[in-house]
C-alpha cells in the first residue's frame, strides 16, 4: 500500500491572519502521516513593497516581479513569512524545515518569456500586445526524491512561493503552482498524495452566495457540466482546471476547503 | 579515522560585494569533502532598515534588534541573502540548503536578558547601565546530528545568522557564533572540524598597517604572550578568545584569513 502524504497549500490572507495562522498551524500538525505546508505571501510583499518605495503591478491576479519586487519577494517568502512559519511549528514540536526551490535544488523553473496578452487575459488589454512577467519561474521539475527524503527524516517542509533556475537566479512563482508541482511530483515517487487547497471559502459552491452550497466532488465530466451550465465560473475555473491536471498526473485528491476545516472531511474533494 | 568538515564563516562585507562574493563561492566548492557555508548580511539589513525608515542602533558592534529590526533580518538574512547564495551555489552544481536555526531546530537560543554596560562595553557607556539588545539569541544548542543528516544526504549547509526559541519566535544572532556552535557541535558528533573565518585581512598580523606579517600559527600561550607584550589587541582579541573556545571545545583548527584565500594553506591557524 503506497504511503500517504498531505500537502496543504495556504494562501497569503491566512498566513499574514493572526488568529487564522494559528488556527491553521494547530490544524496542521494533527494531519497523521507525513506532510508540507506551502505558502503564499503576496499581501504581505505588497505592504513592504510600497513601504520601500516599490510600486505592485498585477495583470490577471499575477505579479510583475521586476528586479526590485523580486528582492522583495525573496526577502518576504523565502525569510519573513517562511521563517516565521517554521519557528511556529517548532514551537508546536513540529520539525519543519522552510524550503525554497533553490534549497536542495527541489524546484527548478525558467523565467517565463514575455507572453501575449490574449493568452492569459481573453478580456482585457488590446491584442497582439504582450506581457513581460519579469522574474517570475515556470516550473520544469520538482525533485520529489529529494523532498521525500526530507519526509523520511522526520521533517515537514514549508515551502515558499519562489524556485531557481539553476544559473544562479531565484525567481518568483505561484505558489499554488508550487502546491500542485510538489504533489505531482510526490505522486511520481509513490505516495498517495492528497493535495489541500486552504482558502477563504468552505469550497467550490454551487452559488456563490451560499457558503452551505459546497459541492462534495467533483471529477472531469462533473467539471464539463457545472462549465457549461454557468455553475462554475471566473477565478474558480483556472483553480478547479489546475486540481485536475492534478489528480490527472497522478494525484489521489485534491480538496478545496476553508482554511480552518483542513482535516479533509470537508470542502470539495476533486478526483479523477 | 574521523571524517573532516570545513565550515567558512564569511562576513557581510563579502557577501554583498559582487566579485568577492563570486571568487568566494567559486573557492568554497572547490573544499574537499563535507562543508557547510555560514554567512551574515548586516550591512545588507541596515540599508533595508534604512529604506523602510527603521533606524539601526548599534552597541560595541553588536546590532539591537527591535520588533522592527528583527523582521528586518528575518528578510534580509533568512530570505534574500540567504537564498541568493543558494541559488548561486546551486548554479555552480552544490547542491546548497539554506538553513536557519528554526529550520530542523539546528540552533536553539534563548532571548538574550538586558546586560549590564559593564560587561559588553568596558569603557564607553556609564556604569550600572544596562542595555537591552533585543530580539538576540544566544545559543543553547546546536544539533549536530541534524546538520550531519543533511550532510550525508550530499547537501551543503548555507546557514544565516538566526535562531529561534523553541516558543515560536526568530532570533538574531551573531554569525561568527553561528559558526563557533556549528563547528563545535560537528566536532562533537565525530568529525575532524576546520573553521575558517574568512575576513578583509590576510590574518592576525603582528603589525596592523603589514598585510605581510601574518601570525602562522596562535595557541592559547602565544595569544597569552601576544597579549601581554600588546601584539595583539582591540577587536582581534574576542575573535581570538572565541577562537581557542573553540579548539578548546573540540574543533581541531581555526583558521582567521582572506576570504579570497580559503584554501586552509593561508592565514593564521589557530589550536589547541
Amino acid at each position: 500500500m503506497k504511503e500517504k502524504i498531505t500537502i496543504v497549500k495556504v494562501g497569503g490572507a491566512v498566513v499574514e491572519d493572526e488568529p487564522q495562522l494559528e488556527q491553521l498551524l494547530r490544524d496542521f500538525i494533527t494531519i497523521d502521516g507525513p506532510k508540507i505546508l506551502v505558502h503564499g505571501g503576496g499581501r504581505r510583499a505588497t505592504k513592504i513593497a510600497e513601504r520601500l518605495g516599490i510600486e505592485t503591478h498585477m495583470v490577471n491576479g499575477r505579479r510583475i516581479t521586476d528586479e526590485a519586487m523580486l528582492e522583495v519577494v525573496t526577502m518576504v517568502y523565502g525569510g519573513l513569512v517562511n521563517k516565521n512559519v517554521v519557528a511556529r511549528l517548532q514551537a508546536l514540536d513540529c520539525d519543519a524545515l522552510g524550503l525554497t526551490g533553490a534549497d536542495a535544488n527541489i524546484i527548478l523553473s525558467h523565467k517565463r518569456p514575455p507572453l501575449s496578452v490574449a493568452t492569459i487575459t481573453p478580456d482585457g488589454l488590446p491584442s497582439g500586445d504582450t506581457v513581460d512577467f519579469g522574474f517570475v519561474g515556470d516550473v520544469d521539475r520538482a525533485a520529489g526524491a529529494k523532498i521525500s527524503h526530507f519526509i523520511k527524516a522526520g521533517l515537514v517542509p514549508v515551502i515558499a512561493p519562489l524556485t531557481h533556475d539553476g544559473l544562479g537566479h531565484m525567481l518568483n512563482t505561484n505558489a499554488d503552482t508550487m502546491a500542485s508541482e510538489t504533489a505531482k511530483a510526490m505522486a511520481a515517487v509513490g505516495y498517495d498524495v492528497t493535495l489541500i487547497f486552504a482558502f477563504e471559502k468552505p469550497g467550490v459552491l454551487r452559488n456563490a452566495d451560499d457558503d452551505n452550497s459546497v459541492i462534495k466532488t467533483i471529477n472531469r465530466s462533473d467539471f464539463e457540466a457545472y462549465k457549461a451550465d454557468g455553475t462554475i465560473s471566473g477565478g474558480m475555473l483556472p483553480k478547479i482546471e489546475n486540481a485536475l491536471a492534478a489528480v490527472e498526473s497522478g494525484v489521489s485528491r485534491v480538496i478545496i476547503t476553508l482554511a480552518t476545516a483542513i482535516d479533509g472531511r470537508h470542502g470539495t474533494i476533486i478526483t479523477r
